[in-house]
């Protein structure tokens, strides 16, 4: 039996000046958790309705709940069987750490589901890490989370001042458009960055100069341009390809 | 002034059965209505309230509403100034199709994003058409058009039991697995057909027994898999690559 207080902290947790407040989000759902937990996720607080939590470990702790609770606790319409609240971490940024291996940097991905396959394709990819500049979605939203699979918990995430970042480093800064290098000549870069910009609008002025070589992937339609993940999916398969690892 | 009457007939067409019956689909907002105009697609009509309808060419015919008029119309619950519907027309697929040229072939994908982010690979690599399977989402669904930006205006694409159209053809039919060759080593087929399948699931067993190909992006990290959309256009990418063209 949950009280008021609890279902009230549980349900501002949609919101994240309330994430931030208490340090904790939410994520739903017996797939997602799985992944995560999968992943090496460990959550602060479970809750469960009757006859769920069976993709938990055993003897992992539990919070059994009405599904009218559920129901009450839920950020959705439709709630799912399992709730898991976990503890927001955000890695600093430490110094130099762009001059060694392969990120991904999303400068102001607004929405939360681009947010999240980016993840999955850096995760997919092996990237070092991603970087978000503070006005993406918010990695701690639910959209976030699931759109990434599991790869939420793989992944090395950074947020930080992008330019800021970019101005620190000398590895080779790609960016895409519609007038650069063929991606299928893309050098085999060791260290790099790949810049991913907002949806509709692209970089940002101080992001794009600090991008040190364009890169196009070629266009036989007539699409105007390919979506974030897709755009950064091909770069990273023409980088790994050029790699050879 | 809109009569109670259209105002149904208008609001009806969210639900593909009305859609059907009617032989008409609605999009809204006034971007991806410029879109389809610039693509070449005519409109039956076109409703606008006040001040909206600068992206229509000069003497386009215009329904003037008032934004009272609009938000009973429209689908959204934040409306658009420009609500256009079109006449749903279904190409039927000629026989021996997929012989020639290169196709990609939804197998019940079911999200419409997904399926309007496809529509716009195949626009971008100028693939000769794209054939849903009949449950896939919706073409004539909003949120497919939406995705695909102008691209549902460019693409041909025929909606057809998909197992039996592939079983007419003799060109290779290319599935993405996790087991299949690489596809940094596809070969330059000129005439192909790329199987997508079902978000989770993956493809439905009668189209899998036509695939004669199995393709596999490499994969460095720990992501189960990729999305639709993005395992696409990795391989539009690697085949245009491959075909020097």
């Amino acid at each position: 039996m949950l009280t008021k207080a609890e279902i009230q902290r549980l349900r501002s947790l949609r919101e994240k000046k309330h994430r931030e407040e208490l340090g904790l989000f939410v994520v739903e759902g017996e797939k997602v958790i799985a992944e995560l937990l999968g992943a090496g996720f460990a959550f602060e607080e479970v809750y469960a309705t009757e006859g769920a939590g069976a993709v938990l470990p055993p003897r992992h702790r539990v919070t059994s709940v009405t599904a009218d609770e559920m129901a009450r606790v839920s950020h959705f319409p439709t709630p799912s069987r399992l709730l898991a609240v976990g503890r927001i971490r955000r890695a600093p940024l430490p110094p130099r750490t762009l001059d060694r291996g392969l990120t991904l940097a999303l400068d102001g991905v607004q929405d939360a589901g681009n947010v999240g396959t980016l993840l999955r394709i850096a995760d997919w990819f092996a990237l070092d890490r991603v970087v978000l500049s503070p006005d993406c979605a918010d990695l701690f939203n639910q959209k976030v989370i699931n759109a990434s699979m599991g790869s939420f918990a793989r992944v090395t995430v950074h947020t930080t001042d992008l330019a800021e970042a970019l101005a620190e480093t000398s590895v080779p800064v790609l960016g895409c458009d519609l007038a650069g290098d063929d991606v299928h000549a893309l050098p085999a870069h060791p260290h790099a960055v790949i810049v991913i910009g907002r949806e509709g609008s692209g970089l940002s002025a101080p992001v794009k100069a600090r991008v040190t070589h364009y890169v196009t992937i070629p266009r036989f339609g007539g699409a105007e341009s390919l979506n974030a993940g897709v755009a950064a999916a091909i770069v990273c398969d023409n980088l790994r390809r050029a790699l050879g690892r």
